[in-house]
């Protein structure tokens, strides 16, 4: 095998009240990329078709994940990627990481999978590191093995899979309004009450045990977050109608995916997917605001093979 | 049934990570409670062995507990309270809220059970506020129903059941130290930094899920209380050197009991908990401070009936 064709997914990080640590799966949204063995040494970036992105493997999350891998390769060839971006950057569901990750997978495979997907999650998490200053495999994580993530710590790193009750279904709402990355840290506090903190990880807690349980009840009292959102939430305007809307029509819980400006919610079986994204869909339109939303299964299979 | 002799359990709150939070239940490690019908309308405590504790049913948390229940009753009798201290006041094992949880569970019981576990814990929390000047649960809930406990929230009340593995035993080191609730108090900080309680919701959610798999080694990955211990820890002489011992014999875990001073240790097995405990007894034995251990299974039952 010379050529492999991958789908890489959309994710949503954070989960409300697991701010840096949770994340899952989106199916069906994501990127498209070609990994191909070449002659010539080095990684190279070929195509890049939906969006405008660097071409520099220096400057692309996708090349310098790559080069991450590559550095530690022996080998006397080298490998060209394409990207089909579908996830627009800067959306908050993950567009660096489907990147960091694709190319990384691509070449494993390609290889003959000499590396766990916790060394990708490694390699992926280089990449990343350009595109949020930091390295975070919060996104990354759930892109690479699919379904619910907690990365319990970075350094090392530690990666928990979560279980995935069947009938959950993500709403996601894409507000196409630019929150710049300085603002959406400015607004993060250095300091929490130790009243929100306990808040917080009661939360946490029991989340992951109402993913244990499929308790979606449960899941609906704890996807609350009082630390992040009251602040991020300020950048996005609508985000609390759009919020009440979900909550209004029966989801589990609404917030914000990752850093936005997208809004996830979670909501129990396809039929109240559908019903909480055309209430929302018809709000949007009353606004001046370019918008794309999306009703996803959660993916339990993470980043895959399309050929 | 007139007369009802029961077990109320010792319990360990905070569980290291999951400050206000999370408890569990010890077993043999308790008090005893005789609790009777009375023809006398009204709540009596009639005996109290063990250690010094007022007889007024106002300041008593037994006492205040079962006013609590009683006001919601209508009945022509009233019920007459023994208490056989063994749990030690200010120990830092729930001592009070076994006394709190006794003496409704008993008369629950003479009245046919009535009342379900849920408002038993409610009856309950109003004595514990006596004695900790708050409505908490955290030990309160693991002595009502066993096994591990998270307090989700205290008002509404919501409290979730965890599975507690077979093999995970307990051990307790109590130096018999007062710590003022005044001083554990203000060791407390209002403020903690976002990363730190990161690191702690990760530290429960991570907890949770090990609960809910039996994976021993995680749970010990996440018995780390980043936030409390740096700070209680002081008020408790030789805290650092009764973890080093706890954790370099093998333990999972060893973080500060409730409030303390006691220290408890998880670990998995009998025999690795025993000698965790032989050697936290020879170190405090170099002290000249007057000390107790116990060794005690998960109790899974919680409160009980001895005849």
């Amino acid at each position: 095998m010379e050529t492999i064709r991958i789908f890489s997914p959309a994710t949503v990080a954070n989960v409300g009240c697991g701010f840096d640590v949770l994340g899952f799966c989106l199916d069906k949204v994501g990127d498209e990329m070609v990994v191909k063995k070449t002659q010539r040494k080095g990684i190279f970036i070929t195509k890049i078709e939906g969006f405008e992105l660097p071409y520099d493997v220096y400057e692309n999350v996708a090349g310098v994940s790559a080069l991450a891998m590559y550095a530690v390769l022996d080998v006397e060839f080298g490998f060209e990627i394409e990207i089909y971006k579908q996830i627009k950057p800067g959306s908050g569901i993950g567009s660096s990481a489907a990147s960091a990750v694709g190319s990384v997978f691509g070449m494993n495979y390609l290889l003959g999978n000499p590396f766990s997907k916790i060394e990708l999650i490694k390699f992926a998490m280089k990449g990343e590191a350009i595109a949020s200053k930091s390295e975070h495999a919060d996104n990354i994580a759930p892109a690479v093995l699919g379904g619910f993530t907690l990365v319990k710590q970075s350094n090392p790193l530690e990666v928990i899979q979560l279980p995935s009750p069947d009938a959950l279904h993500a709403v996601i709402v894409h507000p196409q309004i630019e929150i710049k990355t300085a603002d959406s840290r400015a607004v993060l506090p250095e300091y929490i009450t130790l009243t929100d903190a306990i808040s917080q990880w009661s939360n946490v807690g029991s989340l992951v045990h109402a993913l244990h349980t499929s308790d979606y009840n449960l899941m609906g009292k704890s996807l609350i977050d009082v630390v992040i959102e009251p602040h991020r939430s300020k950048l996005i305007p609508n985000f609390n109608s759009l919020r009440k809307i979900s909550l209004e029509n029966g989801a589990l819980g609404c917030s914000i995916s990752g850093s936005g400006p997208s809004i996830f919610s979670l909501c129990k079986g396809l039929e109240n997917a559908k019903k909480v994204e055309a209430n929302q869909r018809a709000f949007m339109a009353n606004t001046n605001i370019h918008f794309e939303t999306h009703v996803s299964i959660i993916n339990k299979e993470g980043i895959k093979i399309l050929s």
